[in-house]
């Protein structure tokens, strides 16, 4: 089996689940309990809060903990609709973010809430100076992802935080799921008040995740209730996924800078055989793109058909994102970058993992090749 | 180590933690890939939604998967608040809700809705003719729960289910946290139209949990995305939790007849023994009461320092529940029931789970008599 569909869920690392293993029967006690059981599981909790903080270069109050990044991303755009909407009703985001972006906020929409959906660029990149244009007096979130799901564009996430300095009064959250581990980036610098993240892309464990809230900042709970996570998200921490999260990420850095640099020799690879074959066209940009994300469109061949003939032969890759692909509707990213409906009914993505090999994509593109040609007949019909 | 702590959270059990581990190793795809590894966890995933419906005596498509007990409750009564507001701005709850619920509703108090919130009787228990006077004509939502998390008292949901059958336009949710596996109830014969659990106080893992909605009811999303659970919670499915839940579920409910009789003797046990103790008053109710919570206060003696004094002699119980422990706050609970600021401060629960013995009974009576005999002198001072 070669997997090639790591942006839609990566295998658990063993040690990772091990960890979970470990948490949950030794350290069952709820955090919350004033006896032993409870301080041992607070103090563990508070560890892998330190550990994941260090590795994303924030401060640990930063940190909190979610059940993953669709709770992540409506935690944090409803939170702030909520905390900030006596200072105004309007937001920015694109029209290529994640359904939990995109869908949170069509349901801010129907509850008096005005969003902007910018376009983006033929590379899928949104320009700084449409956010610019976009920004109002009442605007109080900018909501912008750094890495597509779909296509790998890595957002100008640095510009557009070093523009909104001069609007102190509109926030800025960044939808990192795709991005953490893979490509860098640093939200103090980038001026970021709020970002997501998802333990389950990067071999962590479904079920958890966290957000950063920028310190000093408030948000209104999406979960209230007991008060844990410092008020901001009630609930019985998941501390078993919380410490396994933590050590995927620490797991998933390590080295991360040579991992990358063979990530990108594969990827390269695949995109130079993939383009000598008739009929591929590359929707992934040649720049501002992530080292694991690859999508290329196949003329005349409906993608579901190819994924199906694909995985006959051990290769598992996708449609559009894993959220989307069951509704068979064309790529929204393809179709935001103006390359037409054919490209966005018919386009693969290929999502790497570093565990994934150069011998891999020599077989993958073996497979592709020959999965091409026994569909043709068909195709033709 | 007694562990009577079990309603802030419960050891899991072996047999689940295997099949989590077995499910996130095996079956790690996303359930909405459209390739094969995405069928085989879709696949699971109906499975164990089938198996919760039927312990639950529900339909399958009457489950939603959630991150636990305070996403279920936040999730409902925001949801219905959202949904139904055109409908009217009141609800209806009680003074010992958990505060998952309580909070929650505080939170749409200061986004324009009004909360009525019932006291409850000396057995805190509300009266079911103040649910009908407090019902308005824009009453959208009751909110009550089924046992009690820090007497146990449980409250009498079918008869103010049956009232509610002439109010059809107040929609009915339990929070059945406590309850699942202890207390039965069923959703349908009693009309309740929501109601949450969760799987890490029935041994199954935290991070999971799922709701009940009554087909044909419609609840806004809290989690807006990917369209997973049929549009009601999106998110990549939990489906390695969700599999151990439907695990934990089966084993809590297999031979629980026999297993809630042992409970009551063990518990009964307690009490008697208990109250015999010098200083020892039971808030516990005699009747309508769960057979795993036991609720007492020791006079002259903080809660806290006989909880930390017990666990010296490893038996481990908590002061109010887990959530509030923390605060040091007295017990709201004992406060709403009227028995006053020195018994809501001294007060110690005692959880059973279905594996605590009468042999650990007597040892903890032992524990609490010396526990209270060494601490007398320090309490004097």
């Amino acid at each position: 089996m070669i997997y090639f569909d790591n942006s839609a869920t990566t295998k658990p690392k063993k040690e990772v689940l091990d960890t979970f293993y470990k948490v949950a029967e030794n350290y069952f006690g709820n955090p919350s309990s004033v006896h032993h059981l409870g301080l041992q599981a607070e103090n563990l909790l508070s560890q892998a809060r330190n550990q994941i903080a260090t590795l994303l270069k924030t401060d640990e109050q930063e940190i909190i903990f979610t059940s993953g990044g669709t709770e992540g991303n409506n935690f944090i755009i409803k939170g702030v609709a909520e905390k900030y909407r006596n200072r105004g009703h309007h937001m920015i985001t694109t029209m290529i973010e994640h359904p939990s972006v995109l869908n949170t906020c069509i349901q801010l929409e129907n509850n008096g809430f005005d969003v902007t959906y910018l376009p983006v660029d033929e590379t899928g990149r949104v320009r700084v100076e449409d956010v610019k244009r976009a920004l109002r007096k009442d605007t109080i979130l900018v909501s912008i992802m750094h890495v597509n799901n779909e296509i790998g564009s890595v957002q100008p996430i640095a510009k557009i935080g070093e523009l909104l300095k001069n609007h102190p009064k509109t926030l800025f959250h960044v939808d990192h799921v795709q991005g953490v581990t893979k490509v860098p980036l640093d939200f103090h610098e980038s001026n970021v008040d709020f970002a997501s993240i998802s333990s389950h892309k990067f071999h962590g464990l479904k079920g958890t995740g966290a957000i950063y809230i920028r310190k000093g900042l408030k948000l209104a709970p999406l979960l209230a209730g007991g008060g844990q996570e410092r008020g901001f998200r009630s609930g019985t921490e998941n501390l078993a996924g919380i410490v396994a999260m933590a050590k995927a990420l620490r797991l998933g850095m390590l080295d991360y800078e040579a991992k990358i640099d063979t990530m990108m020799d594969v990827r390269d690879f695949l995109i130079n055989e993939l383009q000598l074959i008739e009929g591929v066209t590359m929707n992934t940009p040649k720049q501002n793109t992530s080292p694991h994300i690859i999508n290329f469109s196949v003329q005349g061949f409906k993608a579901e058909v190819l994924v199906h003939e694909l995985e006959q032969h051990g290769l598992y890759v996708s449609t559009t994102s894993a959220c989307s692909s069951r509704t068979n509707e064309p790529s929204r990213t393809i179709l935001a970058m103006g390359l037409g409906e054919e490209r966005a009914t018919t386009s693969i993505r290929i999502s790497l993992s570093f565990d994934n090999t150069m011998e891999e994509a020599k077989q993958a593109v073996a497979i592709i090749k020959q999965s091409i040609k026994n569909l043709k007949p068909v195709m033709r019909g």
